[in-house]
């Protein structure tokens, strides 16, 4: 197809009431999809089902004995801190299992480092001044509501297919010491699908900061949610850490909210033993413990982390089709065109779109006159402000696939429709 | 029995040769006993196995169709809030349904009434230089950790069996506006199993507060968990709040915890609409949800109020024996000497024990030498510290009736001992 570009103004009016024609042709099938959010389909649910009679009137002790039903037990009991602990690639005395939902786990994470500080000998960063927090972008909207919401002033930084911009994270770490962490997502990033790289994993652990109570919030919510044959590596956050000698430096976040249930899973926090036995001394004052029944079913169903990693497998084949669909429908109708670059993830739940730009409110404004809900334009960036106003998010999981293709249509047209209407307005 | 401060010293050392005898038998038959925590025996948390199935692969759509299985839904599944908003006595919009630990909810409330105030108007109590709370002593431990973990200063106050002195309450709250607020366990209080009288809940509702921003943290955490035949009724504190003008003071707090699994069941939080509202807001940083699945475990479990009670009056049948023997065996070897005071709890989990003033460490070191685990002498009080250090918490619960009954022997020979220490030492 002809790079839109290259097109004079009576070319795209053509082109424009061709595409408006196609617009109203689907609107008038009074069609409602929603794409909006990264939630696990009926299917893949489903693959759990078993799980939820492995506790059961005979089955509720964990592997020492103790009663899953009493109290008892803080940080986890002791088979799923050995199951998840290798699923982070951490050490069991590394890991702390909480309840159902890591962003759980980061808010709280947060709000102690505002009272408490995040280790004995720093402030508690409610009492400075001002506090920065990095925020590659785009990026997962909870996390930049959580600075957000208490205050913290959050910094965007370009992300690439491997990682955040280290260049420009070193030199603003170095000599800011109001700049207290960074979010990361390092696989398959939510929404860009990036990979960190080894050389950003390094940079990351090992780089001068100015804040010796700097901390990076490690969200591997996509360790295993691979949509390729081959997955992707990522490198050891904890080990470079404990490498360059910055072992606290790192908290690290997971779940299994889309490997078993959303918000029937497991969430867990690890880090150096050190930043592990502060916090469990903390939630000490929190909770009386997480619920080990779930903990049970978990490990129970599972039994070791290949029966995790067989058990993805089959979320692989139920997602590929969905993800491959999108990346079809893309590359008909807009390769060529030069109006909009799209990502290929190998993982994760999320195709990322930058149109032109000042076209992503309205490609989103207009699919949803049209009947499809996209995630609202800005989301992916910190206060919701998408600089460029160009990225999109598109989640294809939840919706069945035909579903997906014809949302995807609509998308390409809507993206089509608001790149002219900025080409012939320039 | 004689009044041991009838007897003369000579007397008081033939009879501590003779406690000391029994001591010592006791002592060599080498029991390990722990009577410390308020946990649920075996027989009771096999009540509740048939819920463990009430969730399967058949089961998991909430009533309104939701998959309980998915993201989705803040503050509890619809029938969860019908369900115990009638056990907390509160409308649905006046309920949240979290997770498994009630502790969670008090603790997290806390941390935002520190980052975030308890309304849009107040402010972040951690901003101020000083705040204070009400404790209620002797009361729960794990409230007082809260108050203590947050720097937060606290005031013992007496309570006694209708609840805590409300005279110096209202005195103080009057005057002082560094006074936030006030734990309260109103039913079947941990540990003398007070209930809060009418007049007291009328009183803490309608006081007249210094901080405009004062708040109830009321930990009903006994709500339905009686031993006597006809329960006792506590009044409405929600219902009083608002008859006196102040709808927002009261934070409600419950769990099953001692109903269904400890650790395996839910918490909730009540409170009028306008301060759930702002709740739900800042949950909304906070999680993705609750744990709808055992949510739905608990409601089909149940069905309705009348399932939660008669459910209850089976954990009677199995607690009253233990409490009884508590009752039978202090009676028997305490009554008549004036050494020490006991609680005749209606219900909940524990017995409270005063001692002679000065006794309670020995006792439970005495206990401990010999194999008996108490609670920690001061453990019920502000700072760890019984000013009077007679406060003894009996937790019968846990232990087989036969165990129970022998550590409660072994308690009176200590306390005997300890007694005549003092009163020959003094």
């Amino acid at each position: 197809m002809s790079d839109f570009k290259s097109l004079d103004n009576q070319q795209l009016h053509q082109l424009k009431d061709k595409l408006l024609d196609q617009y109203h042709g689907f609107k008038s099938r009074g069609i409602t999809l929603d794409i909006t959010r990264g939630k696990p389909c009926s299917e893949q649910l489903d693959l759990a089902l078993e799980m939820l009679g492995c506790v059961n009137s005979k089955e509720y002790r964990t592997e020492d004995g103790t009663d899953g039903r009493n109290y008892g037990g803080l940080d986890g009991i002791p088979e799923a801190k050995k199951l998840f602990s290798r699923y982070l690639e951490v050490a069991p005395e590394e890991i702390i299992i909480g309840s159902n939902s890591s962003l759980n786990l980061m808010h709280d994470t947060f709000l102690r480092a505002m009272l408490k500080g995040v280790s004995e000998d720093s402030p508690p960063w409610g009492k400075l001044p001002k506090i920065k927090f990095l925020c590659p972008s785009p990026g997962y909207d909870r996390h930049f509501f959580i600075c957000d919401y208490l205050g913290i002033e959050m910094i965007p930084v370009e992300i690439n297919a491997a990682g955040p911009s280290m260049d420009l994270i070193e030199a603003m770490v170095a000599e800011d010491e109001s700049i207290k962490g960074i979010w990361c997502v390092p696989k398959y990033s939510n929404p860009t699908g990036a990979v960190y790289s080894d050389e950003v994993v390094d940079r990351l652990a090992s780089m001068h900061v100015k804040a010796s109570d700097f901390r990076i919030f490690w969200d591997n919510a996509y360790a295993v949610h691979h949509l390729a044959d081959k997955p992707a590596r990522l490198k050891n956050i904890l080990s470079a850490c404990k490498k360059a000698g910055n072992p606290e430096r790192v908290f690290i976040f997971g779940s299994t909210s889309k490997i078993t249930f959303a918000g029937g899973g497991l969430a867990m926090m690890a880090g150096s033993a050190k930043n592990m036995a502060r916090v469990k001394k903390q939630i000490t004052f929190q909770t009386i413990g997480p619920d080990k029944l779930n903990q049970l079913r978990h490990v129970k169903f599972f039994k070791n982390i290949k029966g995790i990693e067989d058990h993805m497998n089959k979320h692989t084949a139920i997602l590929k089709p969905k993800f491959d669909a999108v990346q079809r429908v893309l590359e008909k109708e807009l390769s060529g065109k030069n109006i909009a670059q799209w990502s290929h993830p190998a993982g994760g739940y999320f195709v990322s779109i930058d149109t032109m730009q000042g076209c992503a409110a309205a490609v989103v404004r207009l699919a949803a006159e049209a009947g499809v809900k996209l995630t609202p334009a800005g989301s992916t960036y910190p206060y919701m402000q998408d600089p460029l106003d160009r990225n999109i998010r598109i989640a294809p999981s939840f919706p069945p696939l035909e579903d997906v293709r014809s949302a995807m249509q609509l998308v390409c047209i809507c993206i089509q429709l608001a790149s002219i209407d900025k080409l012939t307005r320039d």
